[in-house]
């Protein structure tokens, strides 16, 4: 299964612009939700038509309204176009396998993230796209499924005197890109302690899964990266826009966000070297054990090979074999093995290996 | 044979802009068929003769012609002169090793791609070489061979009411882009879900035709990339030129189009690195392999070469060696070796060797 | 424990500008100390009041105030509002995961950095987090814990006819940053020294920690490149600085800074490959030992495996078997196993593995 | 002997400007021909004297004046001094270790390239340094040594016709380091071929030659490198030049030379992967025949030796040792080396080592 | 040692402009030289107190003083004073560690290089620390020790009708640097012959000590980087300098010498990769010679052991052993022993490990 492309099969060839979900259905109902709140007001519900919401577009509140689902591609045509978003939004919208960008249209910027989440188990990294239609008073969030990381960011919208309620939907704007960008670091967070952890393992290099393993964190912190790497861009073009939707005073705190995303790709990177270098650690500790496998044999084999063949010289049936009649042959021949050995032994010891 | 560049000895020394057909001819037939349509009209017809489509030229429809077959230097220099083409175009448009391009004219605009295929059966990647030239109100693509991936954009072309019907020749050029480029990621999508695949062979080492298989996907990626990365920056051209070729509302989907190829260049860097990491599991993997081989070696000699030897002293024949005439020796004899055997399979445990 | 990433648990999801401490508590007590001085006067002392020397901020001396401890947030915060300092300053003055940097306000800059320090028993690399407001006559300093590299300084303000007593903040700045720089030099010295010196041990190849060590040296200089790429990049900017807060006479010192940042992080990169090398040759040594070894097994069995067997022929009980009961076979025996093993010899020698 | 880099020793403090033949002489004489053309007339003839030519410089024709051979430092000086060229550019040209490039003076441009041939049959890229300089109505060509790439040039020029007699200078310029990159780019091809066909040696494993080759390519396409990534440099810059010495119509014959110099380089770039990913996959090679021929050994050893062993016991002369003497020992002693080597067999089978 | 940074611990915390001599002390005594000199007149004399010279400053003539020996830091603060030296200079000088640099002051710029020495006997690179300060009619140049490369300048200044002799400071500056830098390519080309040589002693394989030459050799290349490398590009800010202390008909020269340090550079980075080279192909071949060594182990074991046991077998002493007693057993024994070893010998030779 080819984790890091998503199959576009269905739009090859299509007509850009053409609305086609494409990716793997993750819930089963399309629920919408509108909060619209300013400094005074606030009203929270789920909408059933979409319609009951795009009135407030126009209003002097701030609307924000997510949408859960998006393989119901009728129902996210209609947000579309109470909107009026382009048609390859849309497009881009419905298409999960999208990479993290930014775009700026004449009354909104759209803005597409992925989510990140670590499956402690498997230790696999799963990402959902999210997309963010900004306009001057409103706010789209689309999300693949229910449940997600903003919750905090409802409690404060709920909090009447916070910071949140005095602003603009910019500002909302930012404050979820700060969670998901939090979360970005949060992950990095648990799977770099996991891949730090790694070391002794290496060193000791008893654990014969440790290859499998630096293997997998390596292919997950690649998939981070995938995702991560284009979102720190688009955060980037963030404080590059023409367009004034964001105002003065939320640019500070973009300026902020700039900087996280800084650090997390570059600890994402920092842990690339890291897993890159446990590797080369790994081989060479493979290559010391060997060694000390192969002197282990060399040993054995070189003191005891020799002393077997004068015992088989003396195992000849001969019928004239002088030493054999000695009184003291045997005791003789002990003392030429003992020594024999003796002094290879010595000579391995000189060579270091014992 | 040099698949890396194509053989280009009848040119070498030629006067710039001579007309030599370099690449393996393909067809035997060099057919020109003409679409020409807007909103409202549409003809399409097999062109037996150039001159009957070049009258088209400066209709205010929009007419593209698309040649099949490049070997007869002489029909397609009669499409030159009815078109006013500058001779360096002609004579890349013969050379099928060109570099993936564009180039601006004062009248027109001169692209130069790769379609790319992967033969499945062989895990290799096959290329043809696209030319497009872009007039005010014409479009020409010349192309190696019959059959192409254009058959959805003539499907859209027939359906009155698409917005290709209703657009101009720049439209129908980034269609036709659009599908090159959708087949490079349909491409990459393959041979990344085979590569992603490999990991699990890998590990269980058994299949000892992985290391080949890697070195084939290696050569095929960097193959995809050489054609790939320069129309990556060909594209890129496209929203940077002087001329008004382009129209306003064109651009939004060039952009997209942008989008795609960057995606598709990111794609296969991703699939590069992710070969080189298997390469080097791969050499991990045997190099453990290697250690179990030796340990098992190691243990067996160094357990029974002694024991032979011990055996090897009685199996002498000295008249004198007392052991041999007591009542228990040969029970003391084997008690010995079985120590000897604990004493070393306890010493080969404690060092983890098994 | 995750040393490349400083946990953000407690701030995941918070509203930006929350003051909440992130790091270790590394004293018991926040203690700030106060330097006011100009060409004439100077007054040292401990505050026990944040109040007491905010009135400073106006006057036209230079006001040095140190705080160390962070864990106090109240404390923190009230030297935040007295000073004026921008939410997200503060925010970022209390995570001491914070990456360094330099960040410009209206009335004063900002600066965060890694004071380094290397623990010579353990060669591990500690950091703790200096963050330097400069105003345009008052300069702030916040540290993780008391003791510091500032000394000198001190030293250099209380002898009355210094270039510092005569200067600005923006002079005192400096001379701050200069220490810091000064003591990666000497730290990147020490660790410098330690990973040339492993030169000898690895070519010798007896000392089986050194790939322990290399790996260790790796990740310690890693984890200070990690500190002083970012602290160069914050530097440069210095030069850039939109505000006047840096003086046209202070210009120059900041300059022979940048030289010096630059010098370290060129050295610290210089080290990576030493240390990348190393590893290589360290390998490339096993596999010579490795060689060596495989001759002396090789040279032994070859030599005397055939010689055992011949040994082994003449042991055999057959009852017809002519050889042994000739006169003179034994010591025709003996001469075939001497010339076997001589031609063994030669051989071996030919191919120089003797 | 340094083919990287050429002894300059002769010139080491002298006084720059000073002409000092740096190279191997490779021919007797210092031979001049002339070539003077415009669209009607035409001269081609030997100059005994550089002044026989050097009125031409000022006549509307276009002169061009080839100098083959370097070491007669005194007739090159006659050139300079008859075509007032600056004594850097004369001591350049005597330099046959000059590294490409190209220089804009007042009244004409200098280019210094490397001419390349491959010998096919020990692989070695040979080259000879090509001095241009271009006026405005004339054009100077320095060679090391006689026979050349030009002869297709010159018969362009012959042809009454072509459009090199109707052009001015610069286009011969452009005609000739045409003719120098195409060489260059059948040079890359002879050679690319070769690397290709290495990967089918590799793979078999049996040609121990096949590294030292591989090391060769990587020395030669190295040194290929080494020449053309200058000259591609040299070439870019062609287009940047502030003087008019190139017109507005040769300018996209320029471009063209462009692409041709880039597709080199890239073709370069990739042979350079292609063989380091050889080098690889050789040694990958070369361990999996090493764990082929560990496998043989190991199971060879291990059961042959505790074989071995047995039959070693019952070789023993003990006096009471009972099994000896029952009627069928020796058919159940057979017995236990079978089932022994059965049993071993089958471990090794479920190893995957049969 | 550590080589790669010098000890800086005197001036830790130091006021910056304190001046302390860093390094070796090379020299006993500071000698000063002072070349003074037009088109006309020309002095040369040994100073024994500075300000014999400063008067010089402001003559119209060149002035060129020349200190060797830093250690007397009270005589280098004569001098920087004599010539109003800013201080950060003079700390500059003093630092023999400093890195390569030019820096422009109002009056004068500042040019700090390493003088480079090959030395044969321990294919060591030593360097000295030389600093030029170039004012409009003086040039002050800083030395460690006595002796230098600068003889064929003085040599050339002696020579009335020289061209240095009707230039300024600006080009005696230049002559200096040729000079300078002309060493640079002579002792890469001395190392470099050293490195291609080695490649033959790896391909045999041999030499032992090869690995420790390609390592020591990377660590001079190295070493040579870090002192070239910086040269460069402080030679390649002269072009770019506001002063006009460079004149027009300098310039010329100063593009010649930065044609030159950047050859020097790239040289520099091709032995580099060459060396890198060189140890991968080492390293093969070890493995090469692993594997011939395993393989006659793996003959002769393979051969010999099975031979042994047959051997063995009919050495027991089993009283009914029916083939002992045969007439032709001994015969038969021998056809089986000759039959065993034929086939093994084929089936290696199959394999084609002979």
């Amino acid at each position: 299964m080819a984790r890091f492309l998503k199959k576009r099969d269905a739009s090859k060839g299509q007509s850009p612009g053409s609305l086609i979900f494409i990716g793997t259905q993750k819930t089963d109902d399309v629920s919408v939700r509108m909060i619209d709140y300013d400094a005074i007001r606030l009203t929270d519900k789920e909408l059933s038509d979409i319609k009951d919401g795009s009135h407030f577009k126009s209003t002097n509140t701030v609307t924000w309204i997510n949408i859960n689902g998006l393989h119901d591609t009728q129902k996210i045509q209609e947000v579309g176009q109470a909107f009026d978003l382009h048609p390859l939004v849309m497009e881009d919208i419905l298409n999960t396998g999208q990479r993290p960008k930014l775009e700026e249209f004449d009354t909104c910027v759209y803005i597409v993230l992925k989510m990140i989440r670590l499956d402690e188990k498997t230790n696999m990294i799963h990402n959902e796209q999210l997309s963010i239609i900004l306009g001057d008073k409103f706010l789209l969030t689309f999300q693949e499924q229910p449940g997600d990381v903003f919750e905090p960011v409802r409690e404060r919208i709920r909090r009447p005197k916070s910071r949140i309620r005095g602003s603009g939907a910019d500002y909302l704007a930012y404050a979820l890109l700060d969670t998901v960008v939090d979360n970005y670091m949060h992950t990095i967070e648990l799977i770099g302690e996991k891949i730090e952890d790694l070391e002794e393992d290496i060193l000791e290099g008893h654990d014969t899964a440790v290859m499998e393993k630096i293997n997998g964190f390596k292919r997950e912190i690649n998939y981070l990266r995938k995702s991560i790497r284009p979102a720190r861009d688009a955060i980037l073009n963030m404080s590059r826009l023409d367009s004034d939707l964001f105002h003065e005073n939320t640019l500070p705190f973009i300026k902020d966000l700039q900087d996280l995303t800084h650090q997390a790709t570059e600890a994402i990177d920092t842990y690339r070297d890291l897993l890159t270098d446990q590797l080369n650690i790994y081989n060479s500790v493979m290559a010391n054990k060997m060694n000390d496998i192969m002197k282990v044999l060399t040993i054995f084999a070189a003191i005891f090979i020799p002393l077997t063949f004068i015992a088989g010289i003396y195992g000849t049936n001969f019928e004239y074999l002088p030493e054999l009649h000695y009184r003291y042959s045997y005791f003789i021949f002990w003392a030429v093995l003992i020594a024999l050995a003796g002094i290879l032994l010595f000579y391995f010891k000189r060579k270091r290996w014992l």
